[in-house]
């Protein structure tokens, strides 16, 4: 018997349009189509970048086994085929999750039968240990994909950063989010293994100006400034890279994970968290200001000059941004009565070394939130341009 | 500034409604006003256990560790009023995020502001280990308390088991169900410390006939042939105490976090794995049956004497059921290279040792499904009746 993702949403696509509208009333989400539409999956850039942030989030770093280029080439052909299809909301092969005849492993794990595609995007992205010496890729290798430097109060576990390869699965169910990550790393059963793997739960930013303004864990607004997908001229500045190279129309992405000390944060004033973070936690409007999207004025001393606001504004950095797409994260508890609870940080753009490092670096200097955070994990991803119709994924690095 | 959750929601209250009729549509959910209104909270019994199932759940396990019975009494007393206010779409106190006053930290942490309801429950439970001499409770132990046995092939982590209190929280968004624990964890600081948590991001059961039956990570349907809110006599069988002590109208929760090896769970044929479950992959149907609601026909041989359906069925235990409310999760990696993902079973029943206890020996022992999965944590609560308007949770035991 032969079941098809697709076959089963036909009662299914009415519905899925109406389901949109209910979230776009309720400010949650603007989908063209609705939270349960396919995005699509081709383009000049890849998707789950400017894509609306869907509220869901599996991202894994994975470490490659094999040392032979051709296997690492054919994987990622068959990765992006697979992807493709899934983010139509198909099963990851014809055939799925009941093909290949009953004494094959099946082609689909099957737990995301009968979900629509949910606005899943797949963004997969190299890391600078894969220009070693093992495929033939050192002097290919780009200088904005030199390691991170170590940043005061950093306290990283290697076995929560880097990776030679990284699959971010944005979707709005997370169980198609997880279906996804999982068959791409059945398919590279043998070729590759998981360095680790993080959910996150609610999205941090918003990337469009139809979202409203999410939350992060200290309970305020985050990423009210951040570029959205209707600033073109913003992101070919910032975000996108046009160097003629292999990675043109690609960008950079660092995930940072962020562990909160919500337990701490929340016996703390209302007055110190609002004049660490420099905007009011209700409104979310800059200190001295009205509402959630007035300036920030730094020549007023209503905004402290080590408040987080101020020290991560472009003013304050040669006029540089980030395109942060972050989600909240809890992984259960930390073993000493609080619960592991923080902010999973995805910034992209076209120089880490320009835009990010400056940036971490006087936040960890200078903000006082860092009492209240910590950073636990780290990586940095070359994520190349967007596939053509028959390319695969870093096709422009590996053909 | 004061801001209220439900003050935000104005807007959004139309939109809710419509956003409910969109998943109705797409069969995910069966929710009177949609998946963003809430569930009332009062009752003969405590919402989270017949209640539609909703997609996402933080668990909490947590140890108390004051010593006076009067403030696990307050303790109790003040959870209630906020799980009510919570429940109900506000924030967990009166002025909430921003009420208090500049110098005093904020009575709500603020991230589920602007979210509805999202058809929260919150449903509070007992361990046996409360009934210790600490709190003079040591004669009201209920015998269906006692601590569970051994089971074969068991490898409990004891930091992911146990525990004096439980709370369960199920809501369609999980930023919602998140903030509800956290701010209940925020309410005890002092009394009470986390001994561990767990995120859901799937349930795996549907409560009502409405629901469509969802999959776990081996990709399969499961639950189809769960006790649904419809079934009372049945329920009142299987389901709620009715012996007249402190815990009528009340459950016994057993939770189970049960590891599943899905990469080698991948790579076995379909024929196995339908033979390790009893049904068809695709359908759902039991084997030697079409659909997935026929019934299983034991004394043919399409279903074998160890699959899973048939060590579980009633038929096979002596008549008892357990409503299984279970999620699925992915915790991060496991380190060697693979996803720690897996099912959090969530069994409710009026007696553990006359229902989950025989049904787990029968798995333990005979299930090839253990060659697949691995229990890593355990627990078993009291759950006590649902709360009257001015009582609280346990009042029937504290009172």
């Amino acid at each position: 018997m032969s079941v098809s993702r697709r076959s089963l949403l036909g009662i299914a696509g009415a519905g899925a349009v109406a389901g949109g509208v209910g979230y776009l009333a309720a400010e949650r989400q603007t989908v063209p189509g609705g939270v349960d539409a396919p995005v699509p999956f081709h383009g000049r850039h890849q998707a789950g970048i400017v894509t609306p942030a869907q509220d869901r989030m599996h991202f894994v770093s994975l470490d490659v086994t094999t040392t032979k280029r051709s296997e690492l080439v054919d994987l990622l052909r068959e990765w992006t085929i697979a992807a493709q299809r899934m983010t139509e909301g198909q099963e990851a092969a014809p055939g799925g999750a009941v093909g290949g005849g009953p004494y094959a492993p099946p082609k689909d794990t099957g737990e995301a039968l009968g979900l629509p595609a949910s606005g899943l995007t797949l963004t997969c992205g190299l890391g600078g240990s894969l220009f070693d010496d093992r495929f033939g890729l050192a002097d290919r290798k780009p200088a904005a994909l030199a390691d991170l430097p170590a940043f005061p109060k950093d306290k990283l576990d290697p076995a929560r950063s880097g990776g030679d390869l990284c699959i971010q699965a944005c979707a709005n169910d997370p169980q198609v989010a997880v279906h996804a990550i999982r068959n791409l790393i059945r398919i590279g059963f043998g070729a590759v293994s998981v360095r680790w793997s993080q959910l996150g739960f609610g999205r941090t930013s918003s990337t469009t100006r139809g979202q409203a303004t999410p939350r992060n864990l200290f309970g305020f607004k985050d990423g009210t400034n951040n570029p959205k997908a209707e600033d073109v001229a913003l992101l070919d500045q910032q975000v996108w890279v046009n160097d003629g190279s292999w990675m043109t129309g690609g960008s950079y992405l660092v995930a940072r994970r962020i562990r909160m000390h919500i337990e701490i944060w929340d016996r703390t004033s209302l007055d110190e968290q609002e004049a660490i973070i420099g905007r009011s936690k209700g409104e979310g409007a800059p200190l001295g200001a009205v509402a959630e999207f007035d300036p920030l004025d730094f020549s007023s001393d209503a905004i402290a000059l080590d408040a987080h606001v101020r020290l991560a504004h472009s003013t304050q950095l040669g006029g540089v941004k980030i395109l942060r797409r972050g989600y909240n994260f809890v992984d259960g508890s930390d073993g000493v009565g609080h619960l592991d609870a923080g902010l999973f940080f995805i910034g992209f753009q076209r120089d880490p070394h320009a835009q990010f490092v400056p940036m971490q670096m006087a936040l960890a200097t200078k903000d006082r939130m860092f009492e209240y955070i910590q950073h636990t994990g780290s990586a940095l991803f070359a994520i190349p341009p967007g596939v053509r119709p028959g390319g695969y994924w870093a096709d422009t690095l590996l053909d």
